[in-house]
């Protein structure tokens, strides 16, 4: 398997996560697009992901998938039992939930906030801004961070009791949150200590 | 189950279609939250669903399961084989991909058109506008049915020759661009087809 993308950015840290934590890597090839330099936006990485955007897990037949949440299920049920995604329909409905908030309240409320109140990655990227709904987002991304909060006040990790892919999205919400410069409130004492001890996985050595 | 949902609108569709395609509809019982009222922007319902939207699915144990792929991977599994998200690896995450794109592509879009650049549900639900980024949005949306339209050339449905998930939150875009009266342009004519092929199933009489 080969993954095209561009290490220490938030999106390919979630599937180099999940690589990780289901003892993949060695049968995972990296593949370098150079987002800083717009690559992903022109062919032929657009024939491989017409969304424009990394990452990308192709298989070895050539089939090419993109959205991190559909390299993940790939990744967890191609070897071993599903530990990202859950088991039992209600766990793998709990876990698909709250990996949509995480990414919804979060991660895309951060990115939003970063390609369109920041320079973000430079004007020949960031073609396209509306600062109104930039800021906006800032909001909404710290609403994420204080509902995360309140939910791990109640269970060690963000689907419930386990790690799980939600957990993924949510660590990588808060790793684009340092780059947007989106600090979390201190009193989100919740929120601190679940990152703190996600961040000694050893999977987090791979992004 | 329980289902919280308002009749007619767009992902409370994706959620009666996939009851139906099921089989379920007898193991269901629909609870009407009034959206034009604002029901789901206030307790007791945001207990349900912090998100304030519907639908939500509330299983017989009490647990409430909100986003329409959440929901969905619920009723896929609960019962028969899995038959809207794919039961190979390889299947799985080709589905997800395809729903995530048709969802962001398109019916994201539409709802953010809708939301942001028409009255939408009315001033007492809409109360922040940014009408740049709806307009924009719009704009994304008809993108997302090109795009659409060039896979459906290839392909019967969007996820592959087989129905599925994508095809449910593809088929629940359109009928937000109806509300949103944004026509599908008449050049497109493999979505027009596979429209019309979706329109036919016996579930859609469910919506």
């Amino acid at each position: 398997m080969k993954i095209y993308d561009f290490k220490g950015f938030p999106n390919p840290a979630r599937v180099r996560m999940a690589v990780a934590e289901k003892g993949l890597a060695d049968r995972v090839e990296y593949v370098t697009v150079n987002v800083p330099e717009g690559e992903h936006k022109a062919a032929p990485f657009t024939a491989k992901n017409p969304a424009a955007a990394v990452p990308v897990l192709e298989l070895d037949d050539g089939t090419c998938i993109a959205e991190c949440t559909a390299i993940t299920e790939y990744l967890d049920n191609v070897v071993g039992e599903p530990t990202l995604t859950g088991k039992s329909p209600r766990e793998r409905a709990v876990i698909h939930m709250m990996q949509r908030r995480a990414e919804a309240t979060l991660l895309d409320a951060v990115a939003t906030y970063f390609h369109h109140a920041t320079p973000g990655l430079g004007p020949h990227i960031e073609t396209y801004q509306n600062r109104e709904w930039g800021e906006k987002n800032r909001e909404r991304a710290l609403d994420g961070m204080r509902y995360l909060d309140r939910v791990l006040g109640k269970q060690s990790f963000v689907a419930g009791n386990v790690f799980s892919m939600a957990d993924i999205t949510a660590f990588a919400g808060l790793i684009f949150a340092d780059v947007a410069k989106i600090a979390i409130p201190a009193e989100l004492t919740k929120l601190h200590s679940w990152r703190a001890n996600i961040a000694a996985r050893p999977s987090v050595k791979s992004i």
